[in-house]
């Protein structure tokens, strides 16, 4: 056992606060990574304040985790000591059902273990990124390529893998004219990995607030969906629309922008229920579909795109004093594009 | 122009009654059909009744019409005096449209056709197959493999490709799980078509009352929906799901029934908005979808993959007086499975 620093929320809506916690010793294939830098995710948030049903306190967040091995257990074959290393939102899973054994950790028949607000094999709390030290067992750890700095890649192990799963099920690239709805953590690596991927690509976003940006990493089209013009004029237009907005959306209206055939797969979460109307999805052979994370093999396929293509987040490093207030601005979507915890300050 | 009985509703919710109407001469590229046999759809119901918004009246609904040519224009290259043919759900389409050049000319961008309750490319209205006769061009007519009689074979052009289709694309087959929901003229044919292309099949209807008929017809296992436990017995089951159920469902419900990344395929259309929590679609990057007919050439491919199994609707047929007792009958789900006009007693 090891005790390490780390930021906790106490209680469901407490503010999060210095704390120590507990970190398992070294197991035979586990590795003791130093963590560098830790994204948060609105989803940290969500949990942090019970919006996704009952959660486990005290709460550690934290699942976009970068940092360096300082310690392997003597089965490790993945890893070394100074390996440059990523943890997402996943620490474990049966590694026996079919989705384990097809890739898709993420969907694990028995349930995946969370990096944090979950229970281990052990039955022992899991805790997040936002923290000095974290033991993982090799298999849900991605080797960090040395083109990407840690600190932008943190954001990739959520973020990234959210958005590049869907666009490469959904075959964005060229000659694919694909919208990303919502310009925010998600939806600016959505920008970032579609256009890498060759697509043309086109933002949906409540306001033409951000268009300089998202033009910038790589957008060729913005347009405000505030505007019923937008809608009239896009009618019919994309192969794909990647929602990544948690708030409810008239899911019949996105649908007319879809060619026939075409896909709206959700990575954003609303809490309530949308209303669909059956006709906008019969009508053109359309498809609402849905996606979570990636698994871990897709996470390093995406870390080694996006070395490859030099993409990192937008982000903007925090001292772990900062998590509050940051909390409070990823909410009122003043963040541009991700906040990252540099975890030296906790 | 030609006089020709027919069926229609003088007006919405109107009983139909008999009366005549004219066809356009056969022009260029014309088949005239001497229709035999008109299968009863719901949808004809519900257009009859403005069920589906404002509609044209007098209508002649039929869009599962099987017949004989007995004339042609001099253009005419795919049909022959004598040949026995069928007219599905269109009777036209732009032509050059992607979508129509893809050969899905039913989401033709400029809208197709339809072979009742629309207006031609003349401005005149259509009417469908409860009548003796109908000018359609080539383009929009399939041929019935001689293996086929014309009866079983009419429900074929709207409820066989209305299965056969998805069942296609979603690739039914071999080695997958598929569950046909409702047990109707559009369900009964899923099983048949499902079973033949060798897909494990099971009926998911609200009782067990048509049981045997399914087994029978080729469904490996059939559930009641009514029966909580169905649900937790067939969790993350299907690799496929197609609905025929136009009454609003618990999609919810149904979406735990499909395995990872599975997809329900939705070919009955509720007339009220349904309500559907994403969390369904995010937790197993499943699909939600829809599908609507088919295209010519596939219909033709479904039509031959029909005669080539034997595949025919069961029906019952009746004489053209009985036409307001069968929709009393369609709507009260008291028909095993399609009814079917006899035209020649119009």
């Amino acid at each position: 056992m090891t005790t390490v620093a780390a930021y906790a929320a106490p209680a469901a809506k407490a503010p999060l606060e210095r704390t120590t916690i507990e970190r398992r010793a070294v197991g035979e294939f586990d590795v003791l990574i130093d963590i560098k830098f830790a994204g948060i995710c609105h989803s940290d948030i969500h949990q942090a304040q019970e919006g996704w049903g009952e959660a486990i306190f005290p709460m550690v967040p934290g699942h976009e985790i970068a940092g360096v091995v300082s310690e392997v257990g003597p089965g490790v074959t993945k890893f070394q000591v100074g390996d440059r290393v990523g943890v997402g939102c996943m620490v474990d899973s049966c590694r026996e059902c079919d989705n384990c054994e097809a890739g898709l950790e993420q969907y694990c028949t028995r349930g995946m273990v969370g990096t944090y607000n979950a229970l281990d094999k052990n039955g022992e709390p899991t805790y997040g990124g936002y923290s000095q030290k974290i033991v993982v067992d090799e298999n849900y750890v991605v080797r960090i390529p040395d083109g990407l700095s840690l600190d932008v890649a943190a954001p990739l192990l959520c973020a990234g893998i959210t958005l590049y799963s869907p666009l490469k099920r959904w075959n964005a690239g060229p000659g694919k004219k694909v919208a990303i709805l919502g310009m925010g953590g998600l939806g600016h690596m959505g920008v970032k990995i579609a256009h890498a991927l060759g697509a043309e690509v086109t933002v949906l976003s409540q306001s033409l607030r951000k268009k300089d940006d998202g033009l910038r990493l790589g957008a060729d089209h913005y347009y405000a969906t505030s505007d019923p013009k937008t809608f009239e004029e896009l009618r019919g237009t994309f192969d794909l629309i990647v929602s990544t907005v948690s708030a409810p959306l008239d899911f019949n209206a996105y649908l007319t922008l879809l060619k026939t055939r075409g896909a709206l797969v959700n990575v954003g979460a609303p809490e309530e229920p949308v209303s669909l109307n059956l006709f906008s999805v019969i009508g053109g052979g359309k498809t609402l579909a849905g996606s979570m994370i990636g698994g871990i093999a897709e996470t390093q396929e995406m870390l080694d795109f996006c070395a490859e293509h030099g993409i990192g987040a937008e982000i903007e490093l925090i001292e772990a004093s900062e998590i509050n207030t940051a909390y409070e601005r990823v909410i009122s979507s003043d963040v541009r594009y991700r906040f990252v915890i540099d975890t030296a300050t906790i």
